[in-house]
């Protein structure tokens, strides 16, 4: 009894210290709540967008479609009341004090929803491009419903519409949701065009100012990146990722570095390549050998480059 | 307050814009729902899996286990219907009306339940090659709770299961939902032996048909994966993915591609390999060199290849 | 009818076949529950230690700081009161029949709330850093709300703490959430200095016995880790992982490994850099060349290295 008491005020103890370490003053020492949008309910928007572009895909037994056009609308009724407070939240976050924030957001929310039929067309292209690209996809119902490229793409398409319509914030969270589920990042600021297709995915990374053209296929693992610099936060704005042209696949672990850097239409990189300068188009690179060595119980037997024609383009 | 009803008149509008977009005939515009099966349900169906396999690990206050048997029927009774049931909507929807629908689910139900004793023989051996294979395990316990390779790889033989009993689409989601929480993907349809340990595993990647014996050990990064071609729906079927026999070794970020690579018995795979045709039996293969420059306050002081016989072969 | 009876009474016999796979005394077949850490209660008071960190960040309508004080002693108290409970659990664990478990939690809880100042000093500096490191964060909040990095990093050091108070399990556990949702895989017992970055982070693994010292950033894709031995289980304690300096970079994809392997200061390593020996201070690291192919319509076009000074160092 006496011992529990003990332990019950030290703790009260410690809170005090740790009030104290409130302080600070630091962007970590904020005390006010509810001016940030709210992740869980950016979360729910999104699997509440998935089920405005593919109606019949994620249940939800709110939104039963008995009748398709009075459930369709409580879901984007939801939506737009929900998205236009995240929105709301997120503007006045960033510009304090500005008056207009209100309309803002719903202006935002409207031309947002009014985009919801374009992506949809883009994610179609998508749909198709996986299931052409992919010989282990039994449908194109299983690509929806199970492939995290498809889906990290998706969710892309939605965030870069927020983006381009300069929410703050919002679209981040929603990119980073799909990075932690999928393993995938692709900024909501790069610019990607139509029948893009992912295939697993894991360590991908597209950065900000990337700009990908259609058909392009891009395998687990490839960075589209920046090159090096010391220059940090005055970098900001600058392009400094590369270009990728129509028709190009990239193979896994490709890294393709730098804002003057354009991949040429047509052509393939192969695994591993590692690339800072412009490539031409219809042109094929690879690795050109790479020297294995081979040892058994007798020690070296041998010291083999790989055959220059190897495959170092390849898919799962 | 006109304005606010002037944004309600608009997101009205837009859900019908919305709604006529789903008028387009594409896979994507699928109204009915209930015909696939339910995501939420089958990650639920793999944690009370996880429960059958490891009796006292995964706690759910629902089945406290006073009584041992009486609270294990009633887990396998709650497995066993929605298994039943999901099975039954997977089949329905891949073969439109086969009138043996109900009977097969039932079938096929009774038999991956009859296969849970086999399994958790196999995720024995698992779990004794995970022991011996890393230092930092402090017991069996900790892996079995926190070893996310330990956890993809019992989530594999579950779906592997279901997918030789030839589910649809199930066993697909269940790996997909290893993959989006460990990095590890692992096609349902691998075939793989007994005592595989995978360590870290983030970015691993294992193809449809790859086989992997009895001992073999793998890393992160590591993938099993098939030659580029442009065959896409064309290949379906077919063997594409490589062989690896009994005790073999793959390190971080090696790759091994293609239908008729096969990796010998005994064999060590050094980090970064890039293999596409056989190696034989008890060989050790690693990259020859890797020429690093190095360049100080004076420039560049020397290049220089790493030492031949440094390790390309390591562990966490 | 009879139909639906048959199936039930076969899952009753599969009942007592499953009940009967229990019989075999291995570490899978303990029946025995509660004696374990609680993961669900676990990645609650993970998110619970978040809000005592960043105050301001992360809502839980439960507890709206009207009042800092009386707000913020109600979640002291509930993470005292759980995180006592479960450390008592872990101990008793691993240390069956000691006495003094009680008291050793109650003891190691305050110890862990004391500490939670120093904690945020320290995530406060990993927090300029990755405001200084990134052209594409907008600001601080954006860091604390959506960089997977910054988060993996703040687990890791309310770990580390739980880790050094010798608690077993939990700290690998919070570590492992967070490797689930991030990609990054920080053992809690790596040791890390102050102003820490991460970017992307996918497939990051530092291994138990790393030192790392002061402004060392790290890209996706790096491994600090172990070379490989045979030892096992036998290496348990023993110091297998690299020392890295205060100010060093790794870029993308690099590999340091084995326990004498010290990078020194103020150094620079290069993208896909595999490094197993010292590397003296002021020294930047690259891959010398990589030879790659050009192949066009006309058969090959050039072989090429690339240029020496190519940049092996980027970042996203």
């Amino acid at each position: 009894m006496e011992k529990e008491k003990g332990f019950e005020s030290r703790v009260q103890e410690l809170t005090d210290t740790i009030l104290e370490s409130y302080g600070g003053g630091r962007v970590i020492d904020r005390l006010e709540m509810f001016t940030q949008p709210d992740h869980q309910v950016i979360h729910e928007l999104l699997e509440k967008c998935m089920r405005l572009i593919f109606p019949g895909y994620f249940r939800d037994y709110a939104y039963r479609i008995y009748n398709p056009k009075n459930n369709l609308s409580a879901l984007v009724e939801d939506v737009a009341f929900h998205l236009n407070r995240q929105i709301a939240i997120a503007l006045r976050d960033c510009d304090a004090g500005c008056p207009a924030v209100e309309s803002r957001a719903e202006e935002i929310t409207a031309a947002f929803l009014a985009r919801l039929p374009e992506i949809r067309d883009l994610v179609d292209t998508d749909l198709q491009a996986a299931f052409d690209g992919d010989p282990a996809a039994t449908g194109k119902a299983e690509i929806i419903i199970a492939y995290p490229g498809f889906y990290a793409i998706t969710v892309y398409r939605l965030a870069h519409a927020l983006f381009e319509l300069k929410v703050p914030l919002i679209p981040r969270i929603m990119t980073e949701f799909a990075h932690s589920r999928t393993g995938i990042d692709i900024h909501p600021g790069a610019s990607i065009g139509r029948y893009f297709f992912i295939d697993h995915g894991t360590g991908i990374v597209i950065g900000e100012t990337t700009v990908i053209g259609d058909h392009v296929k891009i395998y687990q693992g490839v960075t589209l990146g920046a090159l090096s610099t010391r220059g940090g936060q005055k970098l900001r704005g600058l392009r400094r990722h590369p270009t990728i042209e129509d028709n190009v696949t990239i193979y896994a672990g490709a890294s393709i570095l730098g804002g003057e850097t354009v991949i040429g239409h047509d052509s393939v990189i192969g695994s591993n390549v590692f690339i800072t300068y412009p490539i031409p188009a219809d042109t094929r690179v690879s690795v050109r050998n790479q020297e294995l060595q081979f040892k058994n119980g007798q020690g070296f037997v041998r010291a083999d480059a790989q055959d220059e024609n190897a495959a170092w383009f390849y898919v799962i």
